[in-house]
């Protein structure tokens, strides 16, 4: 743990309190690093805006995105005030920063009412098994468009 | 499965193929379905945007909450044209629709080289142990927005 480390953890911590207090959202902050700088910010938004993914993580994600120009975060070091929810862990594995800090761990926002276990105990399960009703139609004719983009010429990977 | 059912898919898939075409993104569709109507459509946006989250689903939740203008997809059902990733996953939970219909799977997925079972496979793991180095700091500062969090009157949960 460096200077630095702490010094971005507790802009993390404090855009948490920020966002809580402006009634944004929930308690949650993130900064996105790169080179030793901060290059975005986000906190936690999802009532405020009607938007269910705005967490702090996506929402810091997004924004250094937008200002790299780019879907990937070579290089670049996320301090989030609370371990990543399975949406936010998937989030950063596609943007692919090359290392996550975290304060407060899922243990700690299930005891405020943010049951992130329960999501991740989901995913594990056979998915007819999911509190959520799963069913899958039309494989057949879905593939279609996976064989068009297996075909298709000049596209962009990721 | 019914003729709705159909309809819907059919739609979601036709998403994809516009998306793939119009150079949006990856070869994904979804739409969101209230009262057996579409509230809200999407397709992939990642590489045209900028944006590691703007999956189908991803996208397709984010109008359909702002339309009804709430954060929670009650009485809702996706239909998307590939089983969600783990990040939309998580999405689809914070989201709480009642159903999702999927056409492709994760193996179709992962044949055209998206593949979202190495996330899976990662979530799966001792946060030690992932491909992307995790590390706890500052646990003690950070739940002090938590302790204030508990303590907030008039706060919106979710």
């Amino acid at each position: 743990m460096t200077e630095n480390d702490i010094k971005f953890m507790k802009r993390a911590i404090e855009l948490a309190q920020e966002g809580m207090n402006s009634n944004a959202g929930g308690p949650f902050g993130a900064v996105v690093v790169k080179n030793g700088e901060i290059i975005a910010e986000g906190f936690n938004r999802v009532t405020s805006t009607n938007d269910p993914t705005a967490h702090a993580e996506v929402t810091a994600i997004r924004a250094a995105c937008t200002k790299l120009g780019t879907f990937q975060l070579d290089d670049c070091i996320i301090y989030t005030s609370c371990e990543p929810c399975p949406m936010c862990l998937g989030a950063i594995y596609w943007a692919r920063p090359k290392a996550v800090f975290y304060g407060c761990d899922k243990v700690d926002a299930a005891k405020i009412d943010f049951d992130d276990q329960f999501i991740y105990e989901e995913l594990d399960k056979e998915i007819g098994d999911r509190n959520i009703k799963f069913v899958q139609i039309l494989q057949k004719e879905a593939r279609v468009a996976f064989d068009k983009w297996e075909e298709k010429e000049g596209k962009t990977e990721y």
